[in-house]
């Protein structure tokens, strides 16, 4: 018998769209240079630099406008027209500006847990941006907590739900990243929900723990409330 | 009679070198657009970029990088050479990767404050590379807890104070920065300690609250036991 308090949620591609505008930059960023390579070079390229990168730049737009003026000036050999670095801090620009929309499902599914458990927003990326996307949101006020952090591995959920609720095993951690989401947080011993979001960034690809008794994959986020419901 | 139970000290240029390193690059930055302009119209324009910057991109190194290249494109027109382009990462990157070493009496003040107060690093900047400094720094042990924020505000000293302290009334908050160490933590109640540093950014400067009742101007960090021992 548990008594699950606590619920964390995944924010970026979870509570509104994030990887779908970094493949819109992704393209863009293909476009600005099509006439120096074909399409799969260039994101080839791209993906290589961003791994590279992530170690010292960390997750999150301005790590990624740089890795994008990296890959141009490598794929040219330094002949890119400057009026395409332009662009790129243009593209990353707008990345960091966008105007934030909840997901369907997203505000009814928080307003509904916010009333039984603490919600305890945890998320990667720029500490400013993610802050400005949640404001930009609306959504900021479900949460008792909101957690930027610069990696989620199983370490992360259980200082964040011994300081912010009773602890991993009285919480829940959904998020559509298996490899960020789930696993670590069934790792520190939370149960673990998987919302997945049609696209994937590579990086954050991991099998299912499939047969996990604290596990389960969900058609969306409004099944969240009843499924944590169900583990009382 | 008041019992102070909380200390916060902020990390740039309080416990290492950071200021000077942002110096270091603007020189470096002029040096390699030394060819488009004097040296006052360049240092001119980065600041104004910087400043207009600083609401989207935040406080950082990666910002700065952007903003860099950003100045170079708008000085030359877009006649930069893009080697400049590329010098201007490297000097990013540079300041990203740059061992910490702690300013001379750092890690004896924080080992004694840490036997007798709750110690607790209140900073801004990337969130990724706060945590890399810390840790390269050695020091990262003397603290109960760490908080990376985007804006040190008077709301932001009641939180963190509330959080892992017992108020901000029972907290001193010491750092280099009048603007965003001392004056919002005496708003938000606390005791306020300027440790000066030779260098401050522009944007950080602001007058004294000479005559305040909860502040003081330390000599250097040493001095910082002492001062907080005497509130007792």
């Amino acid at each position: 018998m548990t008594s699950i308090t606590t619920v964390g949620v995944d924010a970026d591609d979870t509570l509104w769209h994030c990887e779908s505008l970094f493949r819109l930059s992704h393209q863009r960023f293909i476009d600005l240079l099509a006439e120096h390579g074909d399409t799969d070079k260039i994101e080839a390229q791209l993906t290589a630099v961003e791994k590279r990168n992530l170690r010292v730049y960390g997750y999150g737009a301005k790590g990624f406008t740089l890795s994008m003026i990296e890959t141009a000036l490598e794929l040219t050999d330094g002949r890119v027209d400057t009026r395409v670095i332009r662009e790129i801090l243009a593209v990353g620009r707008e990345m960091l500006t966008e105007p934030i929309e909840p997901l369907p499902g997203v505000e009814k599914a928080l307003a509904t847990l916010s009333e039984r458990y603490r919600l305890i927003l945890v998320t990667k990326g720029d500490l400013l941006h993610q802050e400005q996307k949640l404001a930009s949101s609306g959504l900021g006020d479900f949460f008792v907590a909101v957690e930027i952090v610069s990696e989620k591995d199983a370490g992360t959920y259980r200082r964040v739900f011994e300081r912010y609720g009773t602890g991993a095993e009285q919480a829940v951690m959904a998020g559509n990243s298996m490899r960020s989401d789930v696993l670590p947080a069934l790792e520190a011993g939370c149960w673990g929900a998987l919302i997945p979001y049609p696209l994937v960034w590579a990086h954050e690809a991991a099998e299912a723990p499939v047969g996990h008794a604290r596990y389960a994959e969900l058609g969306s986020i409004s099944e969240l409330p009843a499924w944590v419901d169900s583990l009382r």
